[in-house]
């Protein structure tokens, strides 16, 4: 009997509890019966990350001497690293109290490698031979997620969400096809099932689809772990660990798309600046960007139009959280530049519309226009790409807009 | 400036609470402003390590099939291992803000190789090139205690209790006089001062005094500790990590020995069994012992008697933890012989009167004797060694004796 490999992911949820990691210990005991091979990634135990960043604080890494700051890091990857240790040590127990063997095994021990920076490190590449010996010996190898190691051997961590990179950078270097990624949810929405009405499981997306998806609030995936699964072709069956339905699989879909739109996101975490007045020169917009970058805020949405007079207005979106630093930044080169003023709307919602699809078939723009305007919602700002069309609208206008969209593109008869 | 190496341990008490690694960072870096070079070895705070062991028996550990027994206690390394990951890089972060470098090294990255077996690895030796460079490069290096990684490079942990083990090892490997034990208690008192009126703390002690103190209860350190202390010639300061005053230095104590007996100590944690009517052959004590070892039990203290008829009493007594375990062992042997009967005594307490100078003072036993006797104290097992002279006596009693004792011997005047 020739045994597939098959590689697993469960995410903080799906082993946030003894109970949860029986479960998950039950579902592994049934695939070794049905004659697989299995590697199985796991995040740590529900809020654990959370608890130990917590205590990471209350050692006042906030007052690090810059000097002692990249110390820091590697403490904090070698602190926070032991949160999927335990979760993954714990499952190889369970395994083995259902009579299949099976091992946990650190980032560096699975030979998981990485940049020497910290905190948000990049997988330089796998070095397979203790994962091939351990299935080999026909054991459950257990990986723990979201870490590897640095050429020093220290601890290193890829950053939040990075589990699901770490299983299909797995799947990968194993020459698997596809990574089934189980989660609380039982697979990818056409809208959020929490505030949208008739939403429909997705029985398969597109890469780009879930990256546009990802990023826009769908949470399932994290959009790192789709480029790389993009990148590597591999199929991500994105599932429910609670149940034995099929979810939603990740893939390349070739040219007979069949709807335009594949789902509609609402995201009311952002807040709107623009900047009025700017002189029509060369390098004002890099200056603006250069000053936000520079300042570690990320920029989401970014419009520049031209008013009379030869002046440009520019307005981006960025996160709530950000919303003092960035205003910050927009008043200190609104006050360097005469005649430049500065907008803030910090009640917006941004509504997408995303599909793989509206790049055949013209006329979903125009349709999003004509919803809107109908319900008689103002649009702040449009933005759109190939696959995306994005409104920044009033915030309270936000879960309607979107159900309208939703409606529109009858995504409840998918 | 010659920068000597300071060797300091810290158990779980003196890491327990963020606060706690705020007092011990603040230490460090007095130890580095005063010009010192730090090896520091730290327990997992507090009850960390009791958390995860409940987590580990909540996977059904105790179900796991023999096959996998061994494959599961190197999970149980690998899960427990995490809390002194834990406590390590939280102090290295806490050192960082106080503006002096450092560093945590698992017992991996430090170079501490065990043997192959987990749970109760036997160290093999330190490679100490990491430290040394850590050392070169001015930081406070902050060891994980209690493990180690095997050939393999699996985490293995060397029995509890056994950062203290850690620290001597280090110390040994790193060629340093003097290891500071750090603890909830201001040093090694001749009796239990929360049961003995009058207890003096001993400025110093001799390895020997201190091993039987240790395994009788003092419970300040973990007797494997002081072995490999004695051996590599280290001292060690027991000291309060509360406080700057001075504690017990554990050493090598010549020939001018003060006073025959150094402290007492009470040990109500042991049951008692004797087989009476065993023929006088020889094997039936391997018989015995052998059987509870295969179980592995731990057996204390053993007197064999001779009675009449050419037939002898075996008693022996165990922790209270292996009550029915070796009740059902000596059962089965006085079965299997005829005229054999158990006897059991569950309420004993074991009192102890320790110190290397009873050698060259005679009458230290028969003073034990005489007040127990004055006092109406039945004694049912005596055990004496050259350095300790041990009594059963019932259980209620044992406070009461102690404190004769320790009045009788004038610990309270050291």
């Amino acid at each position: 009997m020739s045994r597939t490999i098959l590689v697993h992911k469960y995410g903080g949820t799906s082993v946030g509890s003894t109970e949860r990691l029986h479960a998950v210990a039950d579902r592994l005991a049934q695939c070794v019966a049905d004659g697989h091979r299995l590697v199985v990634v796991v995040s740590a135990m529900g809020s654990t990350t959370d608890q130990l960043v917590q205590l990471a604080q209350s050692m006042r890494v906030t007052d690090v001497p810059e000097a002692f700051q990249s110390a820091s890091s590697r403490e904090y990857d070698q602190l926070v690293a032991t949160g999927e240790i335990v979760s993954a040590s714990l499952l190889a127990m369970a395994v083995h109290a259902r009579g299949c063997s099976a091992v946990s095994l650190t980032g560096g021990q699975a030979g998981i490698k990485t940049e020497m920076m910290y905190s948000r490190a990049k997988i330089l590449g796998v070095d397979l031979t203790r994962i091939h010996q351990e299935l080999a010996s026909h054991s459950v190898v257990i990986v723990t997620g979201f870490q590897g190691v640095n050429k020093r051997n220290d601890v290193t961590t890829i950053g939040r969400g990075g589990s699901d990179t770490s299983a299909v950078v797995l799947a990968a270097a194993l020459n698997v096809a596809v990574c089934d990624i189980y989660t609380d949810v039982d697979g990818v929405y056409t809208s959020d099932p929490r505030s949208i009405r008739g939403v429909s499981k997705l029985p398969m997306v597109s890469y780009d689809d879930m990256l546009e998806l990802a990023s826009l609030g769908a949470r399932v995936l994290h959009p790192r772990a789709v480029e790389c699964a993009k990148i590597n072709g591999i199929e991500l069956h994105v599932r429910s660990s609670f149940s034995n339905e099929s979810g939603t699989r990740v893939k390349e879909i070739g040219m007979e798309v069949q709807q335009p739109v594949t789902g509609v996101t609402v995201n009311e975490d952002e807040v709107l600046f623009a900047l009025r007045g700017l002189p029509d020169i060369p390098g004002i917009a890099a200056q603006v960007f250069g000053a936000l970058a520079a300042a570690n805020i990320s920029v989401d949405m970014i419009v520049q139009s031209t008013q009379d007079k030869g002046t440009n207005t520019i307005t981006f979106t960025v996160s709530q959280s950000d919303t003092q630093s960035a205003k910050a930044i927009a008043v200190s080169i609104s006050d360097s530049l005469k005649g430049v003023s500065v907008i803030e709307h910090t009640q917006i919602a941004k509504v997408s519309v995303v599909g793989v699809g509206m790049i055949s078939r013209p006329g979903v723009a125009a349709t999003v226009f004509d919803v809107l305007g109908k319900a008689g919602m103002n649009i702040h700002l449009i933005s759109t790409s190939e696959i995306k069309i994005s409104c920044a609208i009033d915030r309270d206008q936000g879960g309607a807009a979107a159900q309208l969209l939703h409606d529109a593109f009858q995504l409840d008869q998918l």
